[in-house]
């Protein structure tokens, strides 16, 4: 069975809105075994969206169409699914008597204009919306059932969750599963290379991979979950600590979790990033359990003040250098109270390279309290100051993962 | 002239990655005047992509397709181009040695899988992509023009701006004018209250509002430039200060422009925002010049040691408190030699607030180095931790913007 959607709004197509509908009931609907093949985003044109609803009934048993159900003029469901299905509209009852409940208990005044939302194809079947005034239709024409629903995305949403959830369970689909498995340090290709000789015993196991600033995520989606689990496996014996999670958890999480259960705590010095690393360890709830804080030196002269870099050092190699990233790691320790630390300085551009140290240098070195210190050299090239710095931040973390992982010693 | 907008990828219709290329591309085009009319998004199927291809040429003379130009094996782009266009495919000496540059310039291997990239139908054109190793397409095939790019968002705008602005600027479409306005400080409604007498004398004017994370954006559009002109005028004499820019230029940018004007400089204390605000003030290249780093205390024994917080003040009021956020301020500066600093400490939830301090609680002090010190309380509810985070960080400014437009002081 498979299923498409057309998101319908004048805001789609001008780029003003993002369409976070059409992923959102995606992902609801591959756990229903109904994957969607297709979605058409198309500006509030009647004709158009009734030769899109011709051309995808004909492929898909289930449409959903979002947007397009209020009480304005530009508002075009009720009468493109009329259209469609060749029938008239007429006055639900039951639906004028919901929204009439609706402004009632709101103490809202009802307009004339809302009387529209009543209206409804000959034949359809109304969706009740209690979350606000536009309900939903349902509509079959010959095998091919459409579901009109608000393009608000709470009401969607809402819509979906009440009335489509008991409609899809009842269809006793098969269950998709699904693994996400999240690598770093490894290029995609390089990965792609020895991956495929893999799954390519797995020919029943759809396997996707993407990357994002230094990340690849491989996504397996099966409908038998012992395939799914051998695969995983195999992988996991192939690629070994390059997969940081298996459970979708982002990797300042993966380091959080790997510093809880050593019961340590961790620091932070940054030049280049400028408190990017500090952001994406705070993004989680909790981080208080393991992130002391940590230091800021985007000026040379803090970098002396406050992390006790020599200035020897700073003269010698430079603000960009390995032995700035170690002592930036080790001085920021001196400071803070953590177990361990890491530190980052490169040159993130667009401005600032020189032949010798281009944008994209950037020393990462990572540091414990035990006198432990270990720097790494990295050239990002020139894909923009955000990406360099969003990769300098991720492989700081990687670095630290490698430490945390070998390094057993705990705190006593 | 119409276009339109095939995104291709399995991670789109299994709703893993929520497209936002699409939206970004119909904003550009819109300016060119060239409306997108349809998008339509499938997974990597070439039946299906090829077909969509043969319906959408028909009614658009610009089609842009985004992905699956990748090295693995679900990348199909190239083949189905070929495919649509009857030609076969070709290596490409020039695309060729542009991907052999990008892995020699990043030290890095390239494995055979890479040369699939340089392969591209007989007869398009290669459109070199500097900050990846997936060259775009573009092709023609009857009336209509096929640009192929990237699905990874970055390498997709870098290849729009570098290759499509220059193609679409020698079409000579009429040129839209549009105005941007970005406001903080005031509520949407009460925006759109005193907004809406003003801009109904422009009919012509098309103007829209949307709201993120505090910022309020007045976008105007309209062919006449005379006329954007004049609106923008009344509107800035109606909002005056509330008004940070009307050059599209974020916050932080708008904050590094006064300071560097006063030739005076800036640091930050954080707590809750745990590095966001510097993070965000060193997202623009040449912040070096106004920004001279921050202290991150997520810990109250940093906020202690690090920033000469009174224990008394943590202990009477805790640690979110108008005191102690003032504390940070006055603290930082006497570490930083920086003229103004920002210092923020709040509960960003989900968990963590009480009756009395509740998650959204955020205090913000901005002080500068010859006593001034401002703090202001902010309850901004529970949207989220992220949202939370955002708002706080983007209020901090908002007080040092106030504080530099009034305090005319110049370091001496």
């Amino acid at each position: 069975m498979q299923s498409a959607i057309i998101a319908t709004g004048n805001e789609l197509v001008s780029g003003n809105t993002v369409d976070t509908n059409s992923s959102w009931l995606c992902r609801q609907l591959i756990t229903f075994n109904i994957p969607v093949t297709t979605i058409v985003t198309t500006g509030d044109n009647k004709e158009q969206i009734v030769k899109t609803l011709n051309q995808l009934s004909k492929q898909a048993e289930i449409i959903f169409l979002t947007g397009g159900l209020g009480p304005t003029d530009d508002d075009l469901t009720r009468f493109i699914l009329a259209d469609f299905a060749g029938v008239k509209l007429v006055e639900n009852p039951e639906a004028m008597r919901q929204i009439e409940d609706y402004f009632r208990k709101r103490h809202y005044k009802m307009v004339d204009r809302n009387r529209i939302q009543a209206m409804i194809p000959e034949g359809a079947k109304v969706l009740e919306n209690t979350s606000g005034t536009a309900p939903g239709i349902q509509l079959k024409k010959d095998k091919c059932t459409i579901f009109a629903l608000p393009g608000v995305p709470r009401e969607m949403k809402h819509l979906f969750n009440i009335h489509l959830v008991p409609w899809l369970r009842q269809l006793h689909t098969q269950t998709i599963h699904r693994q996400k498995l999240l690598c770093i340090g490894i290029g995609e290709s390089s990965l792609a290379e020895k991956l495929a000789p893999i799954t390519s015993n797995f020919p029943d196991v759809a396997v996707g991979t993407t990357v994002n600033e230094g990340i690849i995520a491989i996504q397996l989606t099966c409908i038998e979950k012992g395939k799914i689990d051998a695969l995983t496996q195999r992988i996991k014996d192939e690629f070994g600590n390059i997969i940081f999670s298996d459970k979708g958890l982002p990797l300042p999480q993966v380091i959080g979790n790997l510093l809880m259960d050593k019961h340590q705590t961790l620091a932070t010095a940054e030049s280049c990033t400028g408190g990017l690393i500090g952001k994406m360890l705070t993004d989680q709830s909790g981080a208080s359990n393991y992130y002391k804080g940590g230091i800021i030196t985007y000026s040379n002269e803090l970098k002396q003040s406050l992390l006790n870099v020599p200035e020897d050092l700073l003269q010698e190699h430079g603000a960009v250098s390995g032995g700035v990233a170690g002592a930036m790691a080790e001085g920021v320790l001196q400071k803070i109270d953590a177990d361990w630390s890491i530190a980052v300085t490169g040159i993130a551009g667009p401005t600032g390279g020189t032949t010798e140290k281009p944008v994209g240098l950037v020393h990462i070195a990572a540091a414990n309290k035990t006198g432990l210190c270990k720097t790494e050299k990295f050239l990002f090239g020139n894909p923009g100051r955000e990406t360099i710095r969003m990769r300098a931040a991720t492989s700081a973390m990687k670095i630290l993962r490698e430490l945390l992982l070998t390094n057993n010693s705990h705190t006593v």
